[in-house]
């Protein structure tokens, strides 16, 4: 997907709040939107948003010299996600229910002072509504038919209702083997490698790297042992937004998009209402 | 007033809106963005927002081929604000209310479909608030002992409440020369010398204009005419953030800002609450 009109604002929008988090320092936070401006101007109609939002990220990490803002807020993220998550478990939970609460919890922002609870029925509300574009099924005949299966993450907090689905993926297809996939260092609230160790991913597969700290795919930045998997995989499955900016831009159906259509460029993109959930095929 | 950190993701917003206001066109939104983007690289720790800002908004104004996004809006906040003030007429309303009102005029978005009873309860509600400075004492005794008044506007509807309160100076101050200054061309919602004419500002004195596009008061970029005129006030008010944020670098005693704090870096710059209102005296 390349940039459309709203992602810039957006852009320049998160910049001011990683120097809000990253920095108290008023001057720090103003040397760091005038790096974000700086590059910014190297946007280009051809941009991918996920890629040229966090080379600019990056940039301002460096600038206010804080390589990890989000640590706390993903450190809440995890727990109170964690929390959620293994009170639900507590219930019977089917294979198209934990597909729905690993879209559902993309959607969750888990460190704005929610309780447990709050979170909880907020996300039995979400459950009763349908996915808009629905092609699970098509994504359970391929994980049937399937050896391999590379899990792409997105967020904390989220990460633990991908484990949970995940868990399920694997009582389903037990001859399934698992590449979970993360980023290489912290970026924006994306879960690291890191995270998902510390979440319990390995009982569940293999936990690698992307090889980078770019949002999503970018696959002429992965690095070779994750391009390697990425080639033999037989489903990719690709969480949230950031994966599907970037992957959308090559042709491959093995890959299948979970993700509920936040912004309007991706509800435009994918011809849906802004606010959708869906599980949809790449074709 | 120096940019603050805050300035360029609202600057950035402020893009992403007069593209929408501007074009239907999403491609011609997009290239109004990435000009936008290539523009706001100029911004520095010594930029000053209005200026800055209008210099990027102007550049996407050519890009997008639209010479005033703001057209509809700003001929419906007029027509919305005369509506309003014309009741308010109705009613005894003393100098210092009518000072308030002033204030209050430039709070209010006339344009978000808005019926003018609701605007009138609105007016009434942020009547019964105290200014958080109030040198509007000061104000009415600089003027007993002036000559000339030069009175900076902003934005259009609000210029309705300026032509009540200009009124109420003229009956107050008969002796007063009056000068009412506005934009030379259209820049966001800006009031032009246009506006003002067609509002009737001409029957309370001259109208003139800055002779320049850029918000406020950019004292490099106004023309002789108004430099001569501003030279000569012995008092000037100056209405809303843009004309404080271009005046508050020269050091002038001559000048009062009335205005409401609405964004952060104005509220911090004041050392007052965001949110307030205020008649202050520069010193």
């Amino acid at each position: 997907m390349k940039v459309h009109y709203e992602c810039f604002a957006c852009a320049a929008s998160q910049c001011g709040k990683i120097v809000e988090m990253g920095t108290d320092d008023l001057e720090l936070r103003k040397k760091g939107v005038i790096e974000a401006a700086k590059l910014m101007a190297n946007i280009s109609e051809d941009s991918v948003p996920a890629i040229f939002g966090s080379e600019v990220f990056l940039g301002v990490y460096k600038v206010i010299e804080n390589d990890d803002p989000f640590r706390e807020y993903k450190e809440l993220s995890n727990r109170l996600a964690e929390k959620v998550v293994s009170d639900l478990e507590r219930e019977e939970i089917d294979l198209k229910t934990a597909l729905k609460l690993a879209i559902i919890g993309n959607v969750i922002d888990f460190a704005v002072g929610y309780s447990p609870e709050k979170i909880e029925e907020d996300v039995k509300a979400m459950l009763r509504e349908e996915l808009y574009i629905d092609e699970s099924e098509e994504l359970f005949e391929a994980l049937r038919n399937a050896k391999t299966l590379l899990y792409l993450t997105d967020n904390c907090g989220e990460i633990h209702f991908d484990r949970l689905f995940l868990k399920k993926l694997k009582e389903a297809f037990p001859h399934l083997e698992i590449y979970t996939a993360a980023k290489e260092g912290p970026i924006i609230n994306d879960a690291t490698v890191e995270d998902l160790e510390r979440a319990g991913f390995e009982e569940l597969g293999e936990v690698i790297s992307t090889g980078t700290r770019i949002v999503g795919v970018p696959l002429e930045g992965v690095s070779e042992e994750f391009r390697a998997i990425f080639e033999k995989a037989d489903v990719i499955i690709a969480k949230g937004q950031g994966n599907f900016e970037t992957l959308s831009e090559i042709e491959d159906e093995r890959v299948f998009y979970l993700l509920k259509a936040k912004c309007r460029p991706i509800a435009r993109e994918l011809g849906v209402p802004r606010g959708s959930m869906v599980c949809l095929r790449h074709r």
